[in-house]
C-alpha cells in the first residue's frame, strides 16, 4: 500500500534531460469555445464564426490560441508547478496545428536546465513543453522556467544548466497554417478596416475597455483548463496566505488582455509566437483589468505578400485607464498598476 | 497611422438610411445552449430536446428565441450604443427561421429616424437591425431606438424622422417554422396539461420561481453575447458613476423572467414576436428576479386549428414577489420593485 | 381557467405505486461536458479525451457518471421534493448505459413507500427513479427518500409501507459497459500509476485539494441540471430563512468531492453503483471544500480479470483539511466540518 496522491515534484525531480509524460489527454470541444467567448467576451471573428475561418482557408472556426495554449500548459501544472513559488518566464513558443473543435491535446514536458539558487531551498528549473493533436502534430511547442522548492536542502546542487534562449521567436519559425488566405476577408465583418499595413513600429494603442474580475470567473476558467494550482481555488488556506486571497491564474489575464486588444488589432487573427511574458503582479478578484499595445516590430513574411506579422506588447494593468500606457517608471521599475507585460507575435492580412 | 480603437458613433454618425455592417459573424453552437441553460435554468422542452423538437418537426433542438434575440443585438452594440446613454425601446421584432446549433448569425442595421433632444447635447436613434444565418434567411427582424450624445452641441440638428412604429406585431407578420405540429405533442413530458385553449385575455400568472443575480452570471452572459457595453463590465469607472456599480445587461433580465415564466406558461415553445418592451429600472448584482405575466390577447392564427398565439406582457419585479402581480400604480407610474415590462408573443398548441 | 403554475405535490399526492413523467427531456452536449469541466475541475481520463475513452471500448467521451445522476434528478425536483423539507438519503442506484453528447435523457419516477410523521404535518416519501436515454436504455436507476409537508394535517395517514433497500448494491447488479478493455490502458495519461491491485480495504486517501464554494458557480450548476429547488437561488426569501443564506445543492458538493478524489482514485474510471448517501451538513458559498475517501470493500468481478471493483466511502468537509480524515466522533456524531457521506462503487482496471 503506498501513498496515493500525487505529491507534485521537488527541485530534486527535475533532473536535466528527464521527460513527463502529463495526465488527462483532453477532447477540445465548441462547449469549451462557448466558455471561452463567456468568459472573455472574445471577438475575434476567424476563431467565432466558422463561415469566416472557411473565407479563411481554415476548415472551420480554429481555437483562440491561447485557449491553445492553456489546455496544453494546464497538463503541465500537477507535474511541473505544484510545488513552485514562481512562474518566472516564458520563451520560445511555437504554435503549430490549428487545434479544432473535436481534437484530443496531450502534452509532454523534457527538463531543459536547472539552476539552484544560492539558499539552498530553491531553484529554477527550464522545461520545454509540447502540445500535440491526436495525429502527434505539434500544437504549441514552449519553454518556461519556474521557481520550485527543493525538498531537502541538504540534498546537493546539480551541475547548473541553463539554456539559450531566444529572446524573440525568428521569422523563419513561425508556422502558418496551410491553404490560408486574405481573398474574401473582410475588414466590416472583421470590425476594423486596419490592415498590417496601417501599423507601425512604436505606435501604441489604448485597448480602452476594461473587465472586472470575478472569484467565480477565474476558477472557473482555470478549472476548465483542467489547471490544478492551489492558490486559484483554496480561500481557506489563501487567507492565511501572502496575500490574504486568491491568487489569479496568469493566463486568465493573458486570455482577457488578448480579448481587450481586439479594440485596436481587430486583425490580428492568429497568433504565431510567445516570445516571452513576465507576470509582473498578481491579479485578484475585483481588480479591473485594461490593457494597451505597442507594436515592437514589423516584419514581412517570407515568400507572401497576402499576411504579415506584427510583434506585440501587450501590457496588462489593474485599476488604472491606459490611455497613459503605463509600463515602467524611470527607474526601470514597473508601475505598479501593471499586472502582465507580454510579448508575442500576430498574423495580420495586407492590403 | 491613424486611431485604431473604435471610438463608436455619435449622434451626428447616424444618417438616415445609413447602414451598418456589424463587426463579428457568430456560430452558434451547443457549447452555447449550454451556458444559456446553465444562466437561467431554461426549461422549455422543444428547446432542451432533440427529441422533443423532431416530434414537433424542427429538425433538432432550435435555440431559444431570445438567445437568438441576444446573439443578434450583441453585434450591434458597438456600433449603436456604445454611446448611448439609455435604450429607450423596442417595436415590431419578427423572429424568423428558427437558429440551430452551427448556425452562423450576423447582423446589419439600418438607421429609419432621428431626432435631436432640445439641449442639443443628445439625441434619439431609431435603428432596424436585422439578423440573417448563413443561407441569408432572416432569423431576427427588430426596431430599437436609444438616446445617444452629440459629439458637438454646436453640430447642426438634423431633420426630425420619427419612424412610425406598431404597436404590436400584426398576425400575418409572425412566421412559423415550416412544418411544425402538434401531433404527439406530449404535455407530461413538456411540463404542464395548458395549452392555449385553456388561457384567456387579462388572465394573470405568479410564475412564483425567483433567481438572485450575480456579477459573475451577468458578466459571462453578456460576453456570450459579444455585447461590449462598457457598463455591465468595469467596477473601476461604475463605481464613480450614478450607481457606483455595473448595471445588468437588459436583456439578460428578459431571459431571466422568460425563464421563470415555463412555471405558468410552459407549452409556449416559441416567440414569434417582441411587440414591445422597456427596461424600467436598473438591475444589480444581489437582487432578486421574480415574474408574472397577463395574456394581452389572444389570436387564432390564419388558417390553422393546431397552434394560437398569445399575447403576453411579463413583467419582473426585484426583491418582491409576484402575487400581487406589481406593474403600475394608480398614478400611471411603475411600482418601485419593477424592472421590466415586456410585451411579446408566442405560440402554443391547441387540442 | 385554473392555476396554471405548478404547486408541487404534498405528502398527500404520493399514493404507493403512483407513477410521475417528469417534465423536459434533455438532450445533453459537449457543452454540458464543458461545463462540467468548468465547474469542478473534473480530471478522469475516460471521460475528458474521446481518444482515450476510445482505447477503452467507449465509442467516445462518455458523460461522467455524477453529471448523468444531476441530468436524471433535477428532473425529479419540480415533482419529487419541491415541497421537501429534507432529502434524506439515497439506496440502491444503478447506472446503466454510457451517456454520451446527443443522447437524450428523460425520468420517471414511481413512489414506493409512504410513512407519515407522528406529527401528522409532514411524511417520508421513497421513490424509485428511472432515467432512460432515446433508445429507451437504463442510464440510472435509484430509490431516494425525502421528508415532505401534509398539505392538510387532518387528512388520515396512508397505511405505511417501507421499502426494503439494500445496504449496497450487489456485484450481480453491477452494469459493466459492453466492450471495455483494460489493454493499452495508459496510466501515464490517467495521471496515476496505483490500479485496483494496489488498494486494500480500510485503506483511506486524503485527496489534498480543495475548492472553495461560489454562488455563481453552485447556481449556475443547478441550474444546468435544471434542478428547481426555490433555496439554491433565492437570496431575497432565504436571507429570512433558517440560515440567512441560499443552501448549495448537495450533488454540487458530491461532484466537487468525486472531482477532487482524481488525486488518489484517478483510475477510478467510472461509478457503477451508489450504494447510500447523506448530506450530512448544508454548504454555502464562501466555504472550502476538502475530500477524503476510504476503501470499503474491494470485489472482483464475475468472470473477468481485467477490472475490480472497490466499494468507496468519499466524505467530504469544510474549511477543514482532511488529512484527519474527519468522519464521526467517539460519540457516533459526525465532526461538525463533514457536509457529505456518501457510499459508491466504482470500476478500476487490474494489472
Amino acid at each position: 500500500m503506498s501513498i496515493k496522491t500525487n505529491p507534485g515534484n521537488y527541485f530534486e525531480d527535475f533532473t536535466l534531460g528527464k521527460k513527463i509524460i502529463h495526465a488527462t489527454p483532453r477532447t477540445v470541444t465548441e462547449g469549451d469555445v462557448s466558455l471561452y467567448t463567456a468568459l472573455y467576451g472574445f471577438r475575434f471573428p476567424a476563431q467565432s464564426s466558422d463561415e469566416f475561418a472557411r473565407t479563411m482557408g481554415f476548415s472551420r472556426a480554429p481555437l483562440e490560441d491561447f485557449l491553445a495554449f492553456h489546455m496544453v500548459f494546464g497538463k503541465t501544472v500537477p507535474d511541473v508547478s505544484l510545488n513552485a513559488i514562481a512562474n518566472l518566464g516564458y520563451a520560445g513558443g511555437c504554435f503549430g496545428a490549428p487545434i479544432y473543435p473535436g481534437d484530443t491535446v496531450k502534452t509532454t514536458s523534457t527538463v531543459i536546465g536547472v539552476k539552484e539558487n544560492s539558499d539552498g531551498k530553491t531553484g529554477t528549473v527550464y522545461v520545454r513543453s509540447v502540445g500535440v493533436n491526436q495525429h502527434d502534430e505539434m500544437v504549441l511547442d514552449y519553454r518556461r522556467w519556474v521557481m520550485v522548492r527543493k525538498k531537502d536542502k541538504t540534498n546537493p546542487a546539480p551541475e547548473t544548466v541553463v539554456p539559450d534562449l531566444p529572446k524573440a521567436v525568428a521569422i523563419e519559425d513561425f508556422i502558418i497554417p496551410e491553404g490560408i488566405t486574405n481573398k474574401g476577408y473582410d475588414t466590416d465583418l472583421a470590425g476594423s478596416p486596419h490592415l498590417w499595413d496601417d501599423y507601425k513600429a512604436g505606435e501604441k494603442i489604448d485597448h480602452v475597455d476594461a473587465m472586472t474580475l470575478e472569484e467565480a470567473d477565474h476558477m472557473t476558467a482555470t478549472r476548465l483548463y483542467q489547471n490544478t494550482a492551489k492558490v486559484h481555488f483554496n480561500q481557506h488556506t489563501e487567507k492565511d496566505g501572502r496575500f490574504g486571497k486568491r491568487i489569479i491564474y496568469g493566463g486568465h489575464i493573458i486570455s482577457m488582455a488578448r480579448s481587450l486588444s481586439f479594440n485596436g488589432l481587430a486583425n490580428a487573427f492568429k497568433v504565431v509566437a510567445i516570445n516571452g511574458g513576465r507576470h509582473v503582479a498578481p491579479s485578484f478578484a475585483g481588480d479591473t483589468i485594461y490593457a494597451w499595445s505597442e507594436v515592437l516590430d514589423k516584419m514581412e513574411l517570407p515568400s507572401r505578400s497576402d499576411f504579415g506579422a506584427l510583434r506585440i506588447r501587450t501590457v496588462a494593468a489593474k485599476d488604472q485607464a491606459c490611455d497613459g500606457f503605463p509600463h515602467k517608471n524611470e527607474d526601470g521599475k514597473y508601475n505598479p498598476a501593471v499586472v502582465l507585460d507580454f510579448d508575442y507575435t500576430v498574423l495580420m492580412p495586407r492590403r
